[in-house]
């Protein structure tokens, strides 16, 4: 099939899971969970190809991410009934109205219809994502990489009969067959047939999402997310949530990349940052931070000077571009010029400071005293995610279920006219 | 100012008005409203010299949707007074969470930003969208039409005088002095600069949209509005519903466009509808209804055969879309294929119908024996109203104050780390 064709299928049969009572669901969703288990030497069989072509073609890290294993299979399953078990996002009441003319109006949560997802390598991402479209009512069109093109496709089929074991259509869930550039292209472009779009990626889907879709798109996870160390801060829970914001997974979009520290702490502050991240790791045997240092930085530490481009940059590895600044407004002002409005920290014990911080910094998450790796779905007890949205329409922050569906009103009437 | 920089200014003030409290928003907006008021006699200079190049240019209709009076002005001033005792949007906790680890997290309302909002001929929603557009927090760049370009600067700069009273900045609303198409695409483009885009206007400006836009956009006001009359319909219910919907304001979006009828009726109540919208308006010296038949109907009343067309087209008009289906599920099959999203009802006695329909029909608005013409703000208890959506992301049908805020996580901890 092409994307079109997979696009026009998905339509057609959408309406079985709009309409369908959450049992209906439930079961479909434990049978995907079931087929999973089912057909675990098969995925494991594609995966392998997957990774026999892949193998010397990307870096060792790109290859764990690829990589699936019994263990992982048996999550995957796992993952789908504990989607199965959270409540139901569809048919909620939102607000119900008695209106003076008799009318009865309700405001009830509705299923979006084809949900489009874009994403890049980890395979688990394809059952993640399936068990979430379902459970909102959704159909679901899928574009993976081509690197796990196999075992997406092996992953995608278990699906689809689990889909069909339910008695639901298989074309509720599908893998669209063409990883080149065109078809994220046609999925972008395809309005009246996506209702929702979401890209899972680097900065680079994003921004062709962004200038491209034609489709309602909900941009997620790119994160250049700030520590603020203020004057006030305790500088060793400043240094323990530093060294836990930019180190504990560098690879994530919750990872710090940049620490402001105000400057009438710096003198002191700087050299603990250095020890701590640079050779306190390196006497324990773990990677050091490369520290890129603005120009005040670099005359109380050692570190590599930083270009412009050092506080635009997501770098995804342990690197931490540090500046020194004014003040808590200087540091706000910072971020809302260089942030991608994913998640950012203040470390203060000034409570003036943290409300002016947190009421300040225009990102999905701020916190006080704590590190940005806390902006996780499961952490903010939403039960699961389907990304991390750092734009300000629909959703903002971990998208959960909630985010997943959209609302209509049903207004019931006895005959009246306005 | 280019609209470029006009932008920049907007961005430059607008925290200004995203960290005022609501007292300071409601004495800005009483101050907006007064300074119209004062300001009646430049506004109403300024209307003359557009209803005077407007003349012979454009129908009779516009002029009189461009014309304004000290009553309107006035109208308008107490509409702003209005939105001011409505709830602050801004600052609401919608969810707050005691994580077992001590995090205590907060979901909170907080204003777009820079709302842009591109809007054709009434200059009335010059105001409207400014008192919106401050009660919620944000500033606001306005491109309105070119035959209303001097009144909607006469009253953006009298809403200025008010907020420069109030103590805020002038360049938390201004308007774009380029009416050209170019001033409308760059606004479509500017990413980073405007958080949200609020097109108000014909299919044309939508789509322009939706092609074009970069920035998150909200599509508003396209209706093609379907009357589905079922087997089980009080006749009589119908055609006032009919004649309802379709003739006391054919011009506005939630008006309907198209009739359709359950085939077992098709006989006796086609009739009906054809002596009611057609031969009766003419006897009482209205104006009566066009109606453009498919097949089915054409052989059993009078009037135009129905074009493809006709069944996707907003008439906007005394005109009227007939068609004859076999059953409610062809009726919802229908309006699948052709409605806009916005609003549709159903007129039946039979609750199993009205529930298949209240269920199966997705838009934005669905009616149980009810006009169409309820799809309105005011009507839906939300005191004002910036447009009906027709999307399904972040706002759908009337979007009010609380549609025009998002939402961020404020997360406080106390050392915290993952």
């Amino acid at each position: 099939m092409t994307t079109l064709e997979t696009l026009h299928a998905a339509r057609g049969a959408k309406n079985a899971l709009m309409l369908a009572d959450s049992e209906t669901k439930n079961q479909a969703l434990h049978a995907m969970a079931q087929a999973l288990l089912d057909q675990c030497p098969a995925i494991l069989q594609a995966n392998a190809a997957d990774l026999q072509a892949a193998k010397g073609q990307v870096p060792d890290v790109m290859l764990d991410r690829l990589r699936l294993t019994e263990e992982r299979v048996a999550a995957m399953a796992q993952g789908i009934r504990e989607v199965a078990a959270l409540p139901d996002p569809v048919g909620r009441l939102l607000a119900e109205e008695h209106c003076p003319n008799g009318l009865v109006l309700q405001k009830v949560t509705v299923p979006m219809g084809v949900i489009a997802i874009i994403y890049e390598s980890r395979p688990n991402v394809t059952s993640d994502a399936v068990a979430l479209a379902v459970k909102s009512g959704s159909a679901c069109v899928l574009r993976g990489g081509k690197e796990a093109f196999q075992s997406n496709n092996a992953i995608a089929r278990a699906l689809q009969r689990g889909l069909v074991a339910a008695g639901l259509p298989e074309a509720l869930v599908s893998l669209v067959q063409d990883t080149s550039r065109d078809s994220a292209a046609q999925l972008m472009k395809a309005s009246g047939l996506v209702d929702l779009l979401i890209p899972r990626g680097g900065a680079g889907l994003i921004k062709a999402c962004v200038e491209n879709a034609t489709v309602p798109c909900i941009q997620t996870g790119t994160g250049i997310c700030h520590i603020y160390v203020d004057k006030a801060a305790d500088p060793a829970m400043a240094l323990d949530i530093l060294e836990n914001a930019k180190c504990s997974r560098p690879s994530v979009c919750n990872a710090a990349e940049v620490c402001l520290v105000h400057r009438d702490i710096a003198r002191d502050f700087l050299p603990r940052l250095h020890e701590r991240l640079v050779a306190g790791r390196q006497a324990q045997g773990l990677a050091p931070v490369q520290l890129r240092l603005d120009e005040t930085a670099a005359g109380i530490i050692p570190g590599t000077p930083a270009g412009p481009e050092d506080f635009d940059t997501e770098f995804l590895d342990y690197v931490l571009a540090v500046a020194v600044v004014e003040d808590v407004q200087a540091a706000i002002r910072h971020i809302e010029a260089h942030s991608t409005g994913h998640s950012e920290a203040i470390v203060t014990a000034d409570e003036a400071a943290a409300a002016a911080f947190a009421a300040g910094v225009d990102s999905a998450a701020v916190y006080v005293n704590a590190s940005t790796r806390f902006t996780d779905g499961g952490q903010f007890g939403l039960g699961c995610e389907m990304g991390i949205s750092t734009q300000k329409l629909h959703a903002r922050g971990p998208m959960g279920l909630a985010e997943l569906v959209s609302y209509k009103y049903i207004i019931r009437g006895s005959g009246q006219i306005r």
